[in-house]
């Protein structure tokens, strides 16, 4: 049993409390890990303001983190001490039935205690000084400095790479750039729709640079974010708030791919990077009848709903989704690793704040007022 | 300009007319044919009931047929009089934007006009004898004994196969196999499930077996639907209205494809021919976490919507559809004719009713009445 700093969520909308906690050391399979840094998700705002019906408190936050392993459990053989590590909230145990399968990344092998905010053997390594448990989150719990995971939601990545830069592999940077060469499968020439552009949708953009895409339309109410996306590769923007009367994004988008050989127009693949089902709808049917397919990367409010008319998918349409872009963790993210030190991928523009544990609440002002892209807490 | 019989669809919500009609010769591009086989499918009946948005009056149905070439026009190259031939609702010029994409069966060449009930100059072949033009449909016309269509939309069959089978090539056949093998590409071992027994679901039933999967499960109201569809390969057969209390279609799949490896269950892949969106959100709900593939197949009334939470594709299952099967008519139907010879896939069970032009519209009743599950009309 160790003591390490946390911001912990003890309730529902409230702010963080940066405390002292209880952390037990690794049981069989687990890894002590010290964090050294760790971006704010939206998706950690989404738990903490209460919207998340899964959502569980007391919990430590956060699940886009790197660190050093301090200590290996009984059986642990793919890590030691030293090794620098990227938490893995979607893990990749190479065993179980979905891993198996070679055609998804969602590993299921702990999938019934991580949502339950528990390691694998159903307790908590995280208490109160007054051994009160606190919850894990996602399964990495990156904002306390020290935490405990299961080996196989851990890839080790190279010595060399900052902390502070590819903790955000961990999540947005993964999501975007995977929803684009694993989800969709873009191919070199293709043409992308890519409607939201805060970091996950500037990910994707950066995804369809790298993936040779020729036509990147970005699609968002706010004027602002064109300049960064146009820096990541965006060739086209659409404010859907300044078309004109009667126009709506779907026929923007439609007219902007026709061409002469293709009096048709839509894009060949297109993202949400909102969460909103109604944005869902729009990324679809602007898509290529045929061929295009539509990929809903964000995470939508409980209980709402996506439709259309199936007309839309007999024409040919596609209708995907994707968590973690799609990647297999422990086999993925050191690529994307190498990739950022190799210079095919950026990360350093969009890490545009950075904080010390104690000023964690700021990070999500941040995000509310949309003043960040990515906000880094290092400790 | 000759004299042809054929059954005529003056009006939404009548029976057909049968009744001599005038028929121009083959413009430039285009094929006299003279049908010899007929098919009657949910797809014509959806027209003449006034139920089609798009259905135009008065016109000749018929889209499901098979024939010999008499006359070519002008420019003609790959036909002669004396080819087996059967009609294409989707043409395949191996020309347009959609062809050349290699990524679709959906070719635009001629799709304005088809979807006016016109030939490809703008104008109709077909007329009453007082010289009232009467509009060609989904660009086939197959209940009149001649007709005229584009060379694009003609597959060139061998000669020894019977009519009165290979014109359900001409739509059902092909919908249903083509749906396995070109849209959702089945591979040996999968699971399946296949909501509606009818003449498509049984071909997807006939597809399902020829792909190699294990488990194919077929959805039908109907207790008296299961018997056909264990012969064309059906495994198990749930009936919804049959289930213990409580327990959804859904949840009834699921449990079916529950193995000690897998926990979760779901099918590889789920087919919908039913055409109600309702069914759609319940075929694409039982298909497996992480890489179930839902294909759209029915006809979903005017302005009916499906839906369902994005949760369900953002963990991994895709929502797809099809039309006539995917299949590159010119290319793929002389192929589905070969394997109707060479005994890969079975049709002549389907067919189970017989009739005369002037007895079709009979086979609407039979139809309605749920007793055939495919009416022919021999000329």
């Amino acid at each position: 049993m160790m003591r390490t700093r946390a911001a912990v969520a003890l309730e529902a909308g409230k702010p963080l409390e940066i405390m002292e906690v209880n952390l037990e050391g690794p049981k069989a399979g687990e890894v002590l890990v010290e964090i050294k840094a760790t971006g704010i998700c939206h998706t950690d705002e989404f738990t903490l303001s209460g919207a998340d019906p899964e959502g569980l408190f007391p919990s430590i936050l956060g699940h886009e983190g790197a660190g050093v392993v301090l200590e290996v459990g009984e059986g642990v053989t793919t890590l030691k001490p030293g090794d620098h590590v990227i938490p893995l909230y979607t893990p990749e145990c190479r065993e179980c039935h979905s891993c198996l399968s070679g055609k998804t990344n969602l590993c299921t092998a702990i999938r019934g205690t991580q949502g339950q905010g528990l390691m694998p053997d159903g307790t908590s390594r995280f208490s109160m000084l007054d051994g009160t448990p606190i919850y894990h989150y996602m399964g990495c719990s990156t904002f306390a400095n020290h935490t405990v995971m299961p080996e196989i939601a851990l890839a080790k990545v190279r010595d060399d790479a900052p902390f502070d830069k590819i903790c955000y592999i961990g999540c947005g940077v993964t999501t975007g750039i995977g929803a684009v060469i694993n989800t969709a499968g873009v191919e070199i020439g293709s043409s992308a729709a890519v409607f939201g552009l805060g970091g996950i949708g500037l990910n994707v953009i950066q995804g369809l640079r790298m993936a040779g895409a020729d036509k990147i339309i970005g699609v968002d109410l706010n004027n602002s974010k064109a300049e960064m996306a146009r820096k990541f590769g965006m060739t086209d923007f659409v404010n859907p708030a300044e078309l004109p009367e009667g126009q709506s994004v779907t026929e923007a988008i439609i007219e902007l791919t026709k061409t002469e050989k293709d009096q048709f127009g839509g894009v060949d693949y297109s993202f949400d990077a909102t969460g909103n089902v109604q944005v869902m709808r729009d990324a679809l049917e602007c898509s290529h009848r045929g061929w295009g397919v539509s990929v809903i990367i964000g995470v939508a409010p409980a209980g709402a709903e996506i439709s259309t008319r199936p007309f839309q998918l007999v024409t040919g349409r596609v209708w995907k989704g994707t968590a973690f872009g799609g990647a297999k963790g422990r086999t993925d993210v050191p690529k994307f690793v190498d990739w950022y030190m190799d210079g095919k991928i950026e990360i350093d523009p969009m890490i545009t704040h950075k904080l010390s544990l104690d000023e964690i609440n700021k990070g999500f002002d941040l995000m509310h007022e949309g003043k960040s892209i990515r906000a880094v807490v290092e400790y």
